[in-house]
């Protein structure tokens, strides 16, 4: 039994409060038949006719626990939905664990319960891990770090130069709920609201796609959100891309928060959604499917790729356009 | 261009200095075929009658520079090394970078480069990686977590299970030089001294090893030392590990500070050495074959696997008997 409250710096040095924190916490939440926390390394067991592709992700957010998600649950889904849009099913996972001395067993172990039972629900295996302590001072609380590890269909085509002149750009759901979410649970602004983070794993949204005729990319807007993915795009292809204010799905309570702080939700993360492009003949197969599928209710075709060069534009809502630019500085919440 | 000299929160952000960050720095050390910063997940190829084998690892270290190598270097030999004595071969790394805000860009371009040597040098390829920033006060300059993917031959029969009572002990080297030299570089202690870490890869001593009949397990031994690798086994296979100090490398200036501190040298982290255990008549062939490899020239046999109760028990110079109790409490210089 963990005796301590507190994480201590003796947590992480190899020896028997190491042992027990690993066992009691780490070994118990993330239990899984391929898990065996005696191994230096784990072997995998992979599918020899597809693609092994992986990823890796950090996660830094404050505060730990938001309306929505947490740290554990954000730290799953962040990686699996980077595998999830490259067109993989995502199978394994790997967990670094930075604490800051100080932090509370029972924070730890909510997380730690909370990545487990999200790994679960989306299927893949966590095969590895590793455990540092920081001294106070030094960390966030906590630090998570994930890869992923998924396979692809061999004949998989999706990618940024599949993108053609005239295919249609989709969404998923509302964007900006993630980062709304997160800034109003560190309570610095004098402003309470009802967002939850969309906080989720994709896979459904992108596995009957991979293997969709005419779909050519797809992405998840984290960092940066709608406005960055877009960017990405038209630098690229040299495409511009043109979104349609109308079309872009953004919650009133996320849209109120944004105009008392002054922030634009293209440019919030999203945890949850998936950009697509996709063939005009496509796009409303995708849409009616989204339409179908729980959390992708309010999906929407929001734009175009254009003969242009490289601009992302935005059509406002009274008919004018505006250019959306690259992000340069920080006016946005840490989201991930 | 780069214009800052210390990295800010929209070095994080997910906009422009992000994509010149990752551009100038990540993209130029770690340029590799494989290496292709804009996709969300990268494919590897594996060998399909090998079996992959995957570890990951956080690095904390501070100073994030110490005599004989920095948390760049660290940062690969570590993962490398756990899949190396895993008996496999390594051949995919990610990196996580996560960055405190006001880190010099000078020191972040000098820590990545180390990286991509230490990798290159190891013939593993850099395929997927992210970058986090946090508010200064909340890292410890420079954190990083990387996960490493390996190839296991099928036939690999190495683990604590293969570990029987007669079997030798052998160490590839003079234990405890990276705790102390990590140690020497705070100069919180009014001491100097010579002493180098040891960091290194491992995979020329491990490579021959794990299709040679007869050696049953290899570890390295980092965080808690040879006397945690020599507890591992002991609980695991609830025999004595019984090692004799004359026959323990430690360098004098490693003993000597020890001796001024009151460390116990067998607890302090090494991170370019292997512990192996070997069947007796393979023993004397490991150790033949480690002392012609440079880096392995000190290489000794320690120890043996007694009958007994799961203690690690040491053969002092004077000819007493002294258990090596499980590390407890952390009087340890952070090294990982």
């Amino acid at each position: 039994m963990i005796e301590e409250r507190h994480i201590t710096l003796a947590h992480g040095n190899g020896g028997r409060r190491m042992r027990e924190l690993i066992g009691e916490i780490f070994a118990r939440h993330l239990a899984n038949p391929s898990l065996d926390v005696h191994l230096d390394a784990a072997p995998v067991v992979l599918t020899p006719d597809m693609v092994p592709v992986i990823t890796t992700d950090a996660f830094t957010v404050q505060p730990l626990e938001f309306p929505g998600g947490d740290i554990g649950s954000l730290a799953v889904n962040g990686t699996v939905n980077d595998l999830a849009v490259s067109g993989a099913v995502p199978r394994y996972l790997t967990l670094n664990t930075i604490i800051e001395e100080g932090l509370s067993v029972e924070c730890l172990d909510r997380m730690v319960r909370s990545f487990g039972a999200a790994a679960k629900a989306t299927r893949v295996e966590v095969v590895a891990g590793d455990t540092k302590v920081v001294p106070r001072g030094q960390g966030g609380g906590l630090y998570l770090a994930t890869t992923g590890l998924g396979l692809r269909d061999r004949g998989c085509r999706l990618g940024l130069d599949s993108i053609r002149a005239g295919d249609m750009v989709l969404v998923s759901g509302p964007v900006g709920d993630h980062g709304i979410a997160v800034l109003l649970a560190r309570e610095e602004f004098d402003l309470s609201g009802n967002v939850l983070s969309d906080c989720a794993a994709v896979t459904p949204l992108t596995v009957p796609l991979a293997a969709m005729e005419g779909v050519r990319f797809m992405r998840d807007p984290t960092r940066g959100g709608l406005a960055t993915v877009a960017h990405e795009i038209a630098q690229a292809t040299s495409r511009d891309v043109c979104l349609r204010e109308t079309q872009v799905p953004v919650r009133e309570s996320v849209r109120s928060v944004c105009k008392m702080l002054g922030y634009d939700p293209y440019y919030l993360a999203c945890e949850g959604r998936v950009v697509a492009v996709a063939a005009p003949e496509t796009a409303d197969k995708v849409l009616a499917l989204w339409r179908t599928i729980h959390g992708a209710e309010e999906a929407s075709v929001v734009g175009t790729i254009c003969h242009g060069r490289g601009r992302v534009i935005l059509e406002t809502e009274i008919g004018g356009e505006r250019f959306l630019e690259e992000l340069e500085d920080d006016p946005l919440p840490r989201i991930c």
